[in-house]
């Protein structure tokens, strides 16, 4: 059984969709499975995070933000790839860096991820946005 | 098919835990199908790497603390979320330059990675931990 | 049901295999479902990026070789796995920052990735090598 999530963002950031997949995953009946996530873009990616503290989820933003600056900053000169504008190319390595896909078995008719654990479109791009994430149950 | 790998870990580091894999794959009964490893932590991950040199996990775990130090070292000092200790955030960050998912196919009832790979647990805390690890047989 | 994909490399950089990719579902006869991607090397990764721009690839390659640099730079004079080369634990390293194993649902006959998606072998490693990644199909 498959869905199409559909994730808004304003702007990087991490934005939680556990509660639609948990839906996703009761709707679909299946007891015991598999659900793999897999967004559809080159510009956002999808993350696994502790789901308890804003302030985590500012400093991982921020810690990806400096580890790949804009390419206007001087350390990043040395990209070729900006004619979409300085953001461009980084949220590229950005999405490189963490992942466009996700695995998670289905126990008891719910995704068996951790307490504190929750599901999140990271956002890299400005601006506002509507961002597809296929989900898909099986077994 | 389902399991629980329960992973013991003390301290940040590479722990293999490729034989129970096989071991649970073997005992499903699985010819060709698909295996899903799920961590249930936000401060470790999975790990896909070389089994054959110890000196290649130390330097892989010393990377990653060389790229995500401590809060209280002078780089990190923008990190807000420090309650937990000055290494709570950037195990959070190192999970997320990780994998928490696996998917490796099995053929002819056996995991087919590599020759030269094994399956690790990649702690980022210190301290004692048992890390829950969920895995899914299908198909 | 299973393939092996053989990607030809010729030095650092992302190889394509998207056509390969999507011919092999075709095959299969599944119209929904899942297909899993593993690479079966330690020194070489799997990567969903933009197809469109060839910059854009260099750019991502280049960012790697800076994060990473080799062994013999002095930035990474503490490396101390370098019996196989000042780029073999690099290798390694770019590897864990990147991703063994993907997950793309099936729908319709095909992998559901999005328009600018393509599926890359991202090679770090140089000279000639046949990399091996197996396809999984099930659903």
């Amino acid at each position: 059984m498959q869905t199409v999530f559909s994730v808004r963002t304003s702007g990087p950031g991490l934005y939680e969709f556990t509660d639609e997949v948990a839906r996703f995953v009761r709707d679909s009946g299946c007891r015991e499975g598999l659900l793999a996530l897999f967004v559809q873009h080159t510009s956002c990616s999808l993350l696994v995070q502790e789901n308890a503290d804003p302030d985590a989820r500012r400093d991982l933003q921020e810690f990806f933000r400096r580890l790949v600056p804009s390419s206007d900053e001087p350390t990043m000169r040395w990209l070729t790839h900006t004619t979409e504008g300085p953001d461009d190319m980084p949220e590229h390595i950005k999405t490189a860096l963490t992942a466009v896909s996700l695995s998670i078995p289905v126990t008891d008719g719910r995704p068996a991820h951790g307490t504190w654990q929750g599901i999140y479109l990271f956002e890299h791009r400005s601006g506002a946005h509507v961002r597809r994430v296929i989900g898909n149950v099986s077994g």
